[in-house]
């Protein structure tokens, strides 16, 4: 039976690491990422006044990871803009976030169950993110631990590291802060998310590498999805930090006093 | 007669878009691109406190779409530089223009009719600039259509698109602005050209690339003289956004109120 | 005499050029740059804060000058960091530098004389990056002089040339000045320094490479240690600037008042 239960889960996770994110879970995650350029001061007087820079920055919120990896890496930053089919996608979910008569489009997706919904896709789309980072890291360079972590973690995070860039480009200037000094909790868990896969992919850590997957969005989606429905922004790694920190740096990380 | 009439503008336009544009072309482009930058506020103080730091500003001017492009394009954004003898002629306009005894030849290429003449000829770079720069992204991206509009687009906008980094080099720093939330002529002109010379690239425009070529340089080339000319900076793609954007974004650009 | 005296020179220079700088002298680089790290108001509060912040930025003055050369010659601007080796001495250095109980790690290596050894440490790294720097230039672009001097200046400087951008990481921001606009010893020395190997390199200077980094390191450690030793923060080239600036550029530069 226990045989029988560890195959079930396995083959689950093996399925669920080979469904295609393009384009459902993909709509969810440009659903979500326009969702919260839409919420920041301003955006959407910048969308009557100049559409054109809109545009760019929801492009940056939807495919800044692939940006920051591919510039990190030495490739064309530009080069995922060759999928014309997302950038469409993408253009189209910025289009109807901000253009849709009577704002219908913004109505429907922020209506709690549906936002939920597509939270959780955007979390499914994060780990593969993170998970082809340190792969195509890996690739690269055999021995780079660090670079693979880096990567993972970029793929993950996207926008909010270059959120003083993205802020600039909105004329928005707040150099006192930035991801790096206050990080959240979709960072800190790519950063975590990218150690684990990096130690997944060195054969330090063994798991598959679909289980991994399965697991760490299990993990994502319903940390995101509690901290979404009960509008909260506590980190589920407070605890750990919280005892570790004192002990390596001497000091109680932020929001922890 | 009509045949002849078309025979000789295609050969005209041939003949054209095959000029070479160093050194004569490329010196206009020298000229009034560090015309551009002795207006600005405080450089000509930096070009005596810190002549290094106005070298490299003036050498972004010159060079900056080349920089850009090749960033985008995962090239060395100094690739460019390896054309010693463009370097040269850069920084001898921008050594004549600083620091020529009795500010001689500033004098010289401010004179209106010269200036006029060198306008033209910077025209007739950015727009070779814009060809080749959505040809080159074609070698890459067969595809990616986006692409070639980006890269046309930046080949053409130049420095005016690193503005706030250009500053800064200056320490100046105006983060409340830049050249997409407030497009001026020459952006959107190359943004509408990268688009046209993306359609032709990709056969959706049934016109040679010579005649495109030399049609969209004789209107940059009016448009700009008569601007320069007349100190105007209005647009003439005012009319169409005013028409279009309502429609589409529902709103009036700035400056049509 | 006279040639025995030459061959024991050229041998010493030529052994001397050939000492392997991992890892003692890296480790001599890692601490000076930490130690300055440290220096920067607000560099311990930060590392209170936000250890990973703090270390980020640590990483950034141990190996700025790879990040920006990579960046400059379109490799992956990462790539350094596949050094894993090098990686964990900086990461400890940082570690004891900042989080060493008692503050110990800190009093031995600020105590004036190991000081100077590790400044003197930094400087033959510094020459051997500049060095290193126009080789490989040279390698990718054989005619382009300037491409050698960028980079080997861009080596020799390291974080300084990008301290805008460092500052920002620690939510500093301070746009009134940067680098190029006052330009210190070390940046100053690395771009003389650059252009020299280009010669060397180019054989517009009939010197052997192993002798212009042992005499060049000579020069830069003497300097170094000497203003150290003395808190000054004069400069080995004002004389001859004081006297070929207002030639060439009508001006004096900041600080010959």
């Amino acid at each position: 039976m226990e045989v029988l239960g560890a195959l079930d889960v396995a083959e689950l996770a093996a399925a669920f690491a080979h469904l295609p994110v393009f384009p459902v879970f993909d709509l969810g995650y440009f659903v979500v990422s326009i969702l919260y350029l839409k919420y920041e001061k301003g955006a959407v007087e910048l969308s009557r006044q100049s559409p054109f820079a809109s545009w760019v920055v929801a492009m940056l919120y939807c495919f800044g990871s692939y940006i920051l990896a591919d510039l990190l890496l030495g490739e064309a930053p530009i080069d995922y803009f060759s999928n014309n089919s997302s950038v469409l996608l993408a253009t189209a979910v910025w289009y109807l976030t901000f253009y849709c008569p009577l704002n219908l489009f913004y109505k429907c997706v922020t209506f709690l169950p549906v936002k939920l919904i597509f939270v959780a896709m955007k979390e499914v789309v994060r780990v593969r993110k993170i998970a082809a980072g340190v792969h195509h890291a890996h690739h690269h360079y055999h021995q780079g631990w660090l670079i693979m972590v880096v990567i993972g973690f970029v793929k993950g995070s996207g926008v909010a590291l270059m959120s003083n860039f993205e802020q600039l480009l909105r004329g928005v200037w707040k150099p006192e802060t930035n991801e790096f000094l206050h990080m959240t909790f979709p960072s800190k868990a790519s950063l975590y998310g990218a150690i684990l896969f990096t130690l997944q992919q060195t054969h330090w850590m063994p798991i598959s590498k679909d289980s991994l997957i399965f697991f760490f969005t299990l993990f994502m989606i319903s940390c995101k999805v509690f901290m979404t429905a009960s509008h909260s922004h506590g980190s589920p790694f407070a605890p750990v930090e919280g005892v570790l920190c004192p002990i390596l740096f001497g000091s109680v990380p932020p929001g922890h006093d």
